[in-house]
């Protein structure tokens, strides 16, 4: 016979949502109902336009990410991606080219009139990287890593968070409040799938999950379709969806030569691929009145 | 000191994809690459425009579903949607009218020119229900209820197919062949939401997913973000989605007076939110060149 | 700029468990404190001990299903299990022999001296099979079959109701409380692993699942590692787990010859090593007081 | 019509588990068969024995920690915890006392004779706190922290590496492989409870994930009940089912007053529930051969 541990029966209750949680004072929207306009360099999120972010998953050499910078900007990309400092799920793969990754980057993007924004990984290379970026990614797997949260806020400098695989909305949520609270409110969120059951997919794509961030917060919300599916053949489909939903931009992988690419190159479109998406998305933004930015 | 159990070390390959579980060869887009056109009544799903399906999530009396027939019908809706037989999580929740409403809900959609698709839950009520319906509702529940399948596949009446929400696209491609294997192909996948670990929307709606299926199969493919979501205000944005996107059509619940349904009603959409969303999709389906159904 | 849809900003909270959702309240444990005892045949779950359920995936032949039933009766398993109507996610694999099958296994129970439990699919089936078995098994993908939930609840037969694969703990009681409902109490509850990101093993057993689901119902509680995990080397470990956890059973496959079976054989325990389980089982459960019944 | 967006139709094979992902050739236990025993001071892991650790969420006071390090080593705890530097959700919630903390829970644990392990967050925090601790926690939310993980590695100290609730098992043994790739081979698994769609327990326990990891690693493996439930009533089942599976160990939250605590008092043992749980797994520990350490 089962004798209960506990002399009352267990509650039924579950208090998974302390007011800890759900305390996002800066990041809610009743602080700007009408929404924030948060700046990559000159290019703007959340003005009521679209704006796409394209370039590599990773930076290989300075022709490489030069020439990405080319294609991004000639059809009608606004900011240029590219990893320096790849986190990297095993000790043994391509870790990314570092500081002089960055600094490639920073060439390409002056060159070809882009803003650039790239993945800092460690409170400590906040400072180094500051001057050379316009803007720091927040990964996945660092989404709570609260003292790189932290050195960002303080940096002033402005920061896309993606969301944690494995985190809730409102832990997104709350990140961002971290950094909002040292004083950065040039923060945008970019959801890049979550982990689910389904493997057909890489990760599950949390569209509504980012309608859900864009109305509860002011801040603008962008999706990351290469990452979340690793299906190029979907890409274009769901930046078209992002745009018709109402969202504020899109951030694809791109290169030059997906099929030599040194980290995730089947996720990436091709150049041609990439301006077909841009067309098609043009004709989409402007039936809904949300231009390219 | 652990002593290992097997012999051999525990082989790292993890065997999930088994040749059965990829077997779906009459829904393969290699067997209709065009994709394939099906009907209830005179609405068709897949024919290159975006067809919706609109109603209450459960029938409640003669004159509320003739009421939603005819808002449906007035804004644009092709097919009426609405429960009769209601699968229900607890045994003492309201369990719907039965025949008697599947009968009310003919009679609403002939009023108002419409075909109209119910869930059928029993093998037995497949050939009762035959003659009152256009197609054959398979709900979530019951996306593996394999007799289920196997009597709708045999009725030779139009299906539509929801995904159950903790069944991969692969199972919910594998249900569908079922119901070809019994010589009836015509059937839509309806996407109705997963779940995952976040519950700020009720489930997580697989977008991504439903556009894989489309591409996997040649069946039409439509998403349902009323029940996905549970937030009225996020179901426009997600139709809008849906269409951009190239999905062949949408599902939403509508309600003459939503705070006052017993079932769902806090999902549905009032008659003028229905209106304006039907307003907007038809700017957007324009623009991507596939016209409203 | 974004337009919120709705007038009122959107809540915070989410109502997502309403009050039916946890109105079972006749599994609730505060009907009977000290728990009940289900009996299939002359066998106890829920007295105290610890009841081993076991045979073989799949209903193969008469020779197989008799030598399984030796095994399991020499060593101590006190309920043969087997499955002669096979839920199968492909239309083309192997779906079982039917009520020949069931017949053959009633044949092998009754040599050995074992009550049986076997899988009903159809609600019609109920009927035909009540006098040939000794407890109805309702497996994941039925686990919200409410026809079939009732139709078993009306045949008085004791019932093992597995957990879905993609459905919580309320909503498994919730399942149960369809059968108690129909005046049916002999009911036993069987967790056999969730679906979830991680890919290793099968599923997830959800061990703290089954202890909660122990304590919130006057129900039996076991687990199925064989089908949770796919993992024979980890299955005497699991089954250890649970005796020592204050579980009521387990349930694990056994097969003559594992390589050869028509179903699931690669989980299967082979009769050596069901022996081996069967006595290390034996020295944890005197250990904890729970003599295996 | 669906225009497919690939010239190729959509490839069915998943390439989810690339080369890279499977080479943990350091933790994997074909580099130590017989497995390894880490120590935490003299404390040993994985010498055929079960550890206990026990300890508040946080550390309070001088006093509290004091206290709980008594109750911890009169009951037979053999490692004390207590958290001082609190990854915390939400930037407004108490996030520890700092290194003032691991300063009164070193004197505690010495006044005990206990070793101590606690959490740090930073890279940077890693070599002040070196010095006075005998083990780091790198804690879920921390697990891809890639410089941490370096950081830990480089200094030698020995580590408990607890799962990420939304990583893979394999993720987890990479995490460890970058540990051990830094010439640091003393870190033991701790299993906390992965996200799934199930919200009765906060969070699943993987037993059978952590059965996995001990059979495909040398290192030792245990489990925390505590953070993975946040249910008390549950916590003793669960330590025993841990030893009974043949795990190397638990940590557990005991906090002299629970319902004072300042941080998830709600899942944390008294002091009289603790004591009552070694007793009950001193006789399961003694049945299955594994003497509590």
């Amino acid at each position: 016979m089962q004798t209960p541990l506990e002399e009352n029966p267990m509650s039924s209750s579950d208090p998974s949502e302390l007011d800890d949680e759900i305390d996002y004072r800066r990041v809610h929207r009743s602080q700007h109902p009408q929404g924030s306009v948060v700046r990559f360099g000159s290019t703007p999120f959340g003005d009521g336009g679209f704006t796409v972010i394209a370039g590599p998953c990773a930076v290989e050499s300075a022709d490489q990410i030069d020439e990405t910078a080319r294609i991004v900007a000639d059809h009608g990309g606004r900011v240029l991606r590219g990893g320096a400092f790849k986190p990297r799920t095993s000790p043994y793969s391509f870790q990314g080219l570092g500081l002089e990754g960055v600094q490639m980057m920073r060439r390409a993007a002056d060159n070809h009139g882009l803003p650039l924004v790239t993945e800092v990984m460690a409170p400590t290379a906040v400072e180094e990287m500051a001057d050379l970026v316009d803007a720091f990614q927040i990964g996945a797997r660092n989404m709570q890593n609260f003292d790189l949260l932290k050195a960002i806020g303080a940096s002033g400098v402005p920061a896309m968070l993606k969301r944690g695989f494995g985190t809730t909305l409102r832990e997104w949520l709350l990140a961002a409040e971290y950094i909002l609270a040292e004083g950065n409110d040039q923060v945008i969120l970019c959801e890049r799938g979550i982990r689910t059951f389904d493997e057909a997919t890489r990760f599950t794509l949390d569209l509504a999950g980012a309608l859900w961030a864009q109305r509860e917060t002011h801040l603008p919300v962008i999706i990351d379709p290469s990452h979340a599916t690793g299906k190029p053949g979907l890409i274009p489909s769901l930046v078209q969806a992002a745009v018709a939903a109402g969202l504020d931009g899109a951030m694809v992988e791109v290169h030059p030569e997906p099929e030599s690419a040194r980290s995730d190159g089947d996720q990436a479109l091709d150049p041609e691929q990439f301006a077909e998406l841009m067309q098609r998305l043009e004709r989409v933004a402007g039936a809904v009145g949300r231009p390219l930015v």
